[in-house]
This record gives C-alpha cells, sequence and structure tokens, in this order.
C-alpha cells in the first residue's frame, strides 16, 4: 500500500542516453528555478518523475483547472536531437525542506533516483548574492566542483571558482553536488551574481548562456532577454522614484516627519 | 503493550454502508470545525474511533466532570436513514500538528483507516481568507479536487473551482484530499469564503447547505442560522463603535494622542 | 553496546510493595519539583534509576565536587515503615522535552517503566497559573482525574474538579496521567494554583497538605513553612516598594517622564 | 550504497597507540576550536577520518581551490615521538547540531568510534562565559570530570574544578565526556575562561600551556602568543576609542543627538 510517509519518487519507465542532471529549486533571487524552467520549456521537456517528501511543507497547490497539486519536486527529460549528444533530466520544485534531516533526505533521493536511470554528470543552478543588495547589471557566474575535469571546463566559458572565501552553498544546489561526489557523478554548482530581486533574470540569462555552451544545446535566449529588458525598466523606475523622493526631501526637510 | 510514541487509531467495529467522510479539522475561520461539529450534533453521529499521535500538542484538556482528554481527532458515524443512501463518517479534533512531518503522517494514517472500513469518498471542510480581514456577508464556496465527476456535481451546487490562482491549502483539508487521491478515493476540498471571525458561522452556514445537497442529507440549518445572526449582530455593533470613534477623532484631532 | 540515542531508564533492581508515583518535573510555579523534591528530603528517599533522551537539551550540569550530571530524570524510592501502606517512587528531573513527540516519548517511559516494576497509582504535580500573574495568599488544589473513585477521594480533601473550563494540562503532568489510563492505572493530577512566582513555596504547601492525608504518610511542613513565610515577607517587600514609587509618580508627575 | 541520512564516520585503516581524543567544535569563544586547530597545524598531525550526519547545517563551504566540503567533522591522528607516550586524535568541525537528537547521535558516535580504535581517555575543549562581557586578561582554566584520579592530575595544573554552582556545559563539551564516561573512558572537559571575543586566544593558550603539561607533549607556543598579542592591542586600542568617545560625550552633551 501507498506510504506517503517517508521521500518517495514515482517515476514511468525511462531509457536515456548518459542523461546530465540540472536542478533548478527555488533558492536566492530563483536563479535556480527560473533557469530549469526556461530549459523545460524552451525545450519542450517532458515530465516523467514526480518526488513527495514529509519534509516538504504540508499543503497542496490549486491548479487553474480546479485540480491541485501536493508539494512536490518534479523530474523532466529531453532527448537531444544531436544523437552523439546527452539527454537532459531537469529537476524543478516548489519549495525545499526547511531542516536538515530532510535536505539530506531529499537530495540523497534525487542523487540515487538520476542514478538508478544512468546518470553521468551533475549541474545544479543556483544564485549567489553578492550581499549590497543592489540590482548586478553585469552578473557573473561562480562556480564550485570537486572535478578538475569540468572545472577546467566551466572556468573556458568563464565560470569562475575559488573567488569567495567562506562561501556556503545552502540546500539542494550544494548538497546535490556533494551527495553526487560521494557516487561518483561529475558535479558542479553555478551561481549567477544576484541582488534586490526575488526573480532575477538577468542573472538566469548568463547562466544559460553557459549552459547552452557546455551542454552544446541549443537554447533560444529571447523569452529570458525579453524578462530581463522588461525587469531593468522596472529597477530603472523605481530607482528614479527613489531618487525624486530624496531630492524632494533634500529641499524640503520637513517633507517627510 | 500499549505504545503512543507512534500515530494510532483505536477504533470500535462498526460496519457502514458506501462511507462518504467529511474532515473538519481546526484551521482558518474554524469553518471545518465548525461545520463538522454542527454535522455531529444535528444528525446525532456517534464516536466509534480516535486517533492519537505524538505530532500532536503534548497536552490532555480537562474536562467538565473532572475528567480530562489527550488532544486527539475523533471519528463520529451516522447511519443514513435512507437505505439507497451513504452513511458518513466525521471526523473533527483538537490541533493540527506543528511539523510536516507530523502533517504527513497523521493524514497517511486517516485516510489508509476510512479505505479499511470501506470508505468511498472524501470531503474535507476549510475556509478560504479573501485577505482584507473583513467579515464576508455573502460567503461563497471554493473547491479543489482532481476528479472531474465531482468537480461537476459541485459546480451544480455553485461551489467554484480554479478561480484563485496559486492557492495554498494547508494541513488536513488539502493532505487528506492529496492522500485520498493516492489511494484511489474520489475526494474534495471545500473551502468556506471568510474573514476576520475566529469562528465564522456565515461560511460554515453556505459550506453546510452545500453538503446538504450533495449528501442528500436533510440538516436542519436554524441553529446554525442563529449564530449566523449572533454574530452578525456583534460585527455590527463593533463596526458602529469604531466608527463612532472614527468620527470623535476627526472632529477633534486631539482625541486620541 | 551502551546507546544513547534511544530514551532509557538504567535502574538497579528493587522490591517495592504496591508502589505509588509522584511525578515532579520542572513547570509552572515549580509547583511539582518542589513538592517531589521536599518530599525526597523529608522522607530521606532513595534515588534507584535515572531516564536519560536524546529528548532533553543537550547539555550536562556541573556538581560541587567538579563532577558532572547529564541532564536527566531521576526515581527515588521511600519504603513505607506502616507495614500496610504502600511504598513511593518519587520523580524529579532537570528539564522537560521541548518537543511533541519527546514528551510522546519520554512520559510513555515513565508509565511503562512504573508498570514493569508493580506500579499501582499515579499522581502528578503540577501549577494552575490563575492568570493574573499575582502572588496568590489562598492557594486552591485543583484536580484532573479519569477515576471517578479517586476524584470522590481527592475530594474529600478539598481537591476540586471540574472547575476550570478547556484547561489544557501540558507535558509530564497531563501526559503521565493519560498514559497512566491507557495502561489501566489509576492517576490523578494535583495542581497548585500560582502566580508571579518562579518557585511557590505556598501552592506547594497545599499540594504537600493533600498528599500527606491521601498517601496517609506524616510529612513534616516546618521547612515548607519556613521557605512560605520568607516568600511572602519578599513578596510584601516588593508590593510595599512598588507602592511606593507608585504613589511618588502620582505626586510628581514628572518623576519619570 | 552510500547513505548520508545517518550519521556516518568514514575512517582510513590506522593504528594508534592507547589514543587520546581532544575535541574541539565551535562554541562559546572557539576556544574548543583555536586550541584543537592549533595543536594540528604545531604537530602536523594528519586527517584520517571524516563525521557526515543529517543533524549538521544543511550546506557545503567552498574551498580556495573551486573544490568543496560538505559540513564535517574531522578527525586528526599524531603519532607520539615519545615511544611510552600516547598517540592524539584531534577532532575538530564546522558546527555542531541544533537539536537535542542531533547533539546525541552526532556526540555518540563520536565516543563510538574513538573507542572503536582502542581510545583510553577523552578531553573536550571549551570556553566558560565568566557573563560581563570583558576581555579576561588572566583566563583561568576550569574542569569538569567524573574521574576522580584525573581530576586530581589536571588540579595539579591549575585546573579548577566544582567553582562554578549550576554551570551547565553545552554541546559535544560536555556531552562526549558524558558519554565516554558511560563508555567507562575517562574523560574531563577543560573550559578556558573569555568574554568579549569571538575567537578567544587568551583563553586557549591557557588551555594549551595545561595541555602540553598533562599530554607530556611539547606545544610550541609562539604563534598562539602572537595571536594573543595582537587580539589584546586591538582590544585596547577599541577601549581607547570607547573611552574617547565617551569623554568628548560628557563634555559635549550634544555631540551625539
Amino acid at each position: 500500500m501507498l506510504n506517503v510517509r517517508e521521500t518517495k519518487i514515482f517515476s514511468k519507465k525511462i531509457k536515456l542516453r548518459n542523461p546530465i542532471l540540472i536542478v533548478g529549486l527555488p533558492g536566492i533571487g530563483n536563479v535556480g528555478s527560473l533557469v530549469v524552467q526556461y530549459l523545460i520549456q524552451q525545450l519542450g521537456a517532458k515530465e516523467f518523475a514526480t518526488l513527495y517528501s514529509p519534509h516538504l511543507p504540508y499543503f497542496v497547490v490549486a491548479l487553474d483547472d480546479g485540480g491541485f497539486r501536493l508539494v512536490s519536486d518534479r523530474f523532466y527529460y529531453y532527448k537531444n536531437k544531436d544523437k552523439s549528444g546527452s539527454d537532459l533530466v531537469l529537476l524543478i520544485g516548489d519549495y525545499q525542506p526547511a531542516t536538515s534531516e530532510g535536505q539530506y533526505d531529499v537530495n540523497d533521493q534525487i542523487v540515487k533516483f538520476f542514478k538508478s536511470i544512468g546518470g553521468k554528470v551533475v549541474y545544479t543552478i543556483g544564485g549567489y548574492a553578492s550581499g549590497d543588495n543592489k540590482y548586478v547589471t553585469n552578473p557573473r557566474v561562480f562556480g564550485v566542483s570537486a572535478d578538475k575535469k569540468l572545472r577546467k571546463e566551466l572556468e573556458k566559458h568563464n565560470v569562475i571558482f575559488g573567488a569567495i572565501p567562506n562561501l556556503s552553498i545552502i540546500g539542494a544546489a550544494g548538497l546535490v553536488v556533494a551527495f553526487a561526489k560521494m557516487h561518483g557523478l561529475p558535479a558542479a554548482c553555478l551561481m549567477g551574481e544576484t541582488g534586490m530581486l526575488d526573480v532575477d533574470a538577468n542573472a538566469s540569462k548568463k547562466v544559460l548562456e553557459v549552459l547552452s555552451k557546455i551542454l552544446k544545446i541549443d537554447i533560444d535566449l529571447k523569452d529570458i532577454t525579453k524578462l530581463q529588458t522588461e525587469t531593468e525598466k522596472l529597477v530603472k523606475e523605481l530607482q528614479e522614484a527613489a531618487a525624486d523622493t530624496a531630492s524632494k526631501q533634500a529641499s524640503n526637510p520637513n517633507y517627510i516627519k
């Protein structure tokens, strides 16, 4: 009988060629979520597995059609059109667990499941908050990996390693890479530099550019560029409004008591 | 030997005809609790099972006769007088668990227990807080269900589906419906629209009207109408007192320093 | 090999005659702790068992001799000199668990252990905070019990039952009584009325008077009376100082800005 | 298959002579961490085992070379050059667990692992915060031990026992000593007196002096003395700046509004 008191992954049977996992779970600037959701849309990836866990928040999310979804992580696959290339497994989700025990359990299951379907390489996507909470116009992409070969390849595409002392990488972005290493899988975490925004299209775009190159998959960046432009317009308007208020206050000290 | 370190349901042996479960545990506006307590009283339903769990708060509640009750969920049954109709299982409780692990465990046990006694359909009752924290004069009833047939039937009785984007349904109201679906049971969550009140008789009445129709059980709404009228009188008095204070303040800016 | 990842009770072998358990763990006004510590001292009870649990706070307490004690609950026994009377098991401890799961686990173990050594009746001692946070000059003793016979006997000694609607009894004082009932043991919770104080000797004395009668054991109340008198002197001084300050403020509105 | 859902210690095979464990995990004034890290550096100790646990915080720490480390505890060994002396096992780590269950689990595993490699004696190092949050110029070393022989020996080197009533020793510093005792290993906790500082070189130096004597191992204190001198210079500058500000404020009440 079905038992939802343990973390479980329900999967369709599927055959993938040397699959590469890309993890984009909620986190800083939602860079991971946005990047992987964008890949799913642009590549037309198909859902094939769902992870349920008692460590995820205890609610369901109502859907537009009147149905609902239990809070979950969802796996998609993309079959590479280039027959010499690797297939992709794309992972998105609603939330991350709030406890250490939950994080270890869920992320361990993710790595084991990926390995059980023949997984070869793992990338986790995250955001790096530069700290001053300002919009980052020219975001860098930072990386972390225990695999020297992977590091070298990523450095060719301007991913920066070892630059931020004592950087902590929280949740799936860090743990999945650590657990992948324990299971002998090459793995890297890629972090787009971000600040101020809840959802940062600019940082996400920079990560997508790196992914496009290392995966050798053509990704149309038109839509994310549009989102980035709109965000930047909004940021500019907010900044001008703030500057305006500041100047009014400066010329009239009583403007705000 | 008895062990209270796990969630357990202690039940009398009982035979029910195609039972329908109605879950009314504490939550928003206490709509669920009030609806199911009202059904128990009006139908004269009888207690037959108790759920204890280490995930529920760690205390006992003193009773009027000098005895006490360990915090628990309690199942009641109602044998339908119409021999072609379904019997009811009514679930109320003192509290809901505070952790994800506890919520998953307790709600999983509820669904499995109901299935083990031949359960056929599940309704959970909850409240939907419209957000502006005002008394809702004309509450709507919102629904969520993965079962198209059930959705259609409920829509006939003015239950609204798919209207609130990204609505999260927290605790038993959401999880029991999700777990019921996993166990192959048709299930729906019904939410009365509510605001401001701790216990909303108006929202509860609207849900009772829907239940009366879909269950084809005659429910006397006199007592809940009385409670609703009293609540509305109180709400009106509070609003007038607030308006009075506001007008006094407006005419005399020094009324409150 | 020893394993401290589970709640465990380490006990000397001991033979007791119809033992009665009295539980005095930390809680409101520390009435429970003070009552049972007093009994241990006055009766010269001997320690015979220790409960360790990963649900108790994670530290050790340094002792005067340079040694230490792992945070624990400790069982003492008292052999009744009256050969027709019952022996006592007295339980004190440093802390109570902070989670529901921990409370259920630890209190379940306490009841099972007591049953395993032939336990017959259980009393838990607690405080009842009357709510207005004032020193209670004439504390009442409130009781809760599912056992009618025990209730009647306690009422003879002025223990009040059923007087406080919806009273919640938190932690061991409530759970041990509930679990004892599940294991078929007569049990009652006795609560001394208290307010304002961290350690209330007056409430404790009143509970000791009740215990002395129902246990038919002579308890010398001299020391607790002394403590009560000292406390009341201190309370009086504090009240006079507060009244003095208030009167100074009243006569000079600028005394405190 | 590897499983990171439980606390586990991965160790190289190693043969040690009557090893003594010295635990220096993060805590008050980081005295423990600093002392044991200093020992590792000065003695050129080699890492041989790693403890991973789902009770540790859920992140990885980026390393300078572009790699990373899963949050962990790490064991080092030092082979005593004096053939009649004992070898050392030195334990450092990134964090301590945040829950009681985690603390009990991790510290239990540490003691069992040390016992399994032939461990003989245990010292945990901590800080004792004197409470007034001032820099302690002449820190004392306080001790706690259930082993009378060990206590006597430590007292010869000016470790003070039984001086602080009701002192609570939190986390590994306390639990490892308690669990070692349960496993029949002589154990003591040594606490350097500290205040104000996040990392207290002065308190650490005093503990190192004690360790040097009881371990009969020559430890070069030059580097820690340098760190202590630098810290004290900084403390002095901060105090002078504070005094300066205070005197300016005193002579000009409007200096700070």
